[in-house]
């Protein structure tokens, strides 16, 4: 199966983050258990500022943390979600959107015209950008709530991450 | 729009985690910019030992992360990779799966069939079970490089996380 990469570069970012793994592996001590210890699982946008272990004070093995842009919730969050829940006994759900977000800065019709053009092809899905931060929490909050497969959770909060101070602020519905 | 949490709890581990945020936000120092200073897009699995920011040794603000049941992609990942490239700039994306997956543990037949005997809706989603990691990391890549959305990066690589030792290991096409 092994084929060339098609990708020529001498020293990749990735070759670096190699590096910083084979220290981490020294000092690893492991295998904890498959199922997060603490029952939580997070959704989060993907942005590089929320190292969301760090914001949230999570250990190794506690909690499943899954991100995307925005930490809008689509099909593949409920899919997460649902396996989070039924296999893995989650119970609580945390979502995370946070302050300074790309999602805010364009619109799905400029975006998807702008692949359009430059491809021919027009993205067949929503690229979920939004305009009001606490609406899109209070959104992905209720899709989780109007979804048939993600029922086991006790708990279900939204916040907004503050990039300027580090601070959650919660949202209700 | 506020109304009563329909979710009771004396103490939740969320609230046990929005006190960690607390101390977090004490010693934050922000904010850095938008944009990944290393241009590089993470893909991987929602597993809770599966720590990206110390397994790369990532600093924030370097890396978008993306996080899912398996590290799989699908339609969610290709929107969020299309817009970390075309909007934030990122040339290089790195996929991770790893040991000891939930993914290896079922089928998608059996899964869906166990949500719909429950809920009487069966998944109109594939639940992207897998039943090889090396296999999995390559239809992965695969899929990247199918997508006419995601053709910005000048690396593409696929690991596997070891959760019983720390170390990444590369998986080539």
């Amino acid at each position: 199966m092994a084929r060339p990469s098609p990708y020529g570069r001498a020293m990749s970012v990735t070759d670096e983050y190699l590096k910083n793994n084979e220290e981490y592996a020294k000092a690893f001590s492991g295998p904890l258990p498959l199922p997060p210890s603490k029952h939580v699982a997070v959704v989060a946008c993907m942005d590089a500022r929320l190292d969301v272990y760090r914001v949230l004070g999570l250990s190794d093995g506690e909690a499943h943390v899954i991100r995307n842009a925005g930490g809008v919730v689509t099909d593949d969050e409920i899919r997460s979600l649902a396996i989070s829940q039924r296999l893995l006994g989650t119970r609580e759900i945390i979502l995370i959107h946070h302050t300074d977000c790309g999602m805010l800065t364009f619109t799905d019709d400029e975006f998807k015209r702008a692949i359009q053009e430059e491809t021919g092809i027009k993205p067949e899905w929503a690229a979920e950008s939004f305009g009001d931060l606490a609406e899109d929490v209070r959104q992905s909050l209720r899709r989780i709530e109007a979804s048939p497969f993600v029922t086991k959770h006790e708990s279900l909060r939204g916040f907004v991450f503050d990039v300027a101070t580090g601070k959650l602020d919660e949202v209700t519905l």
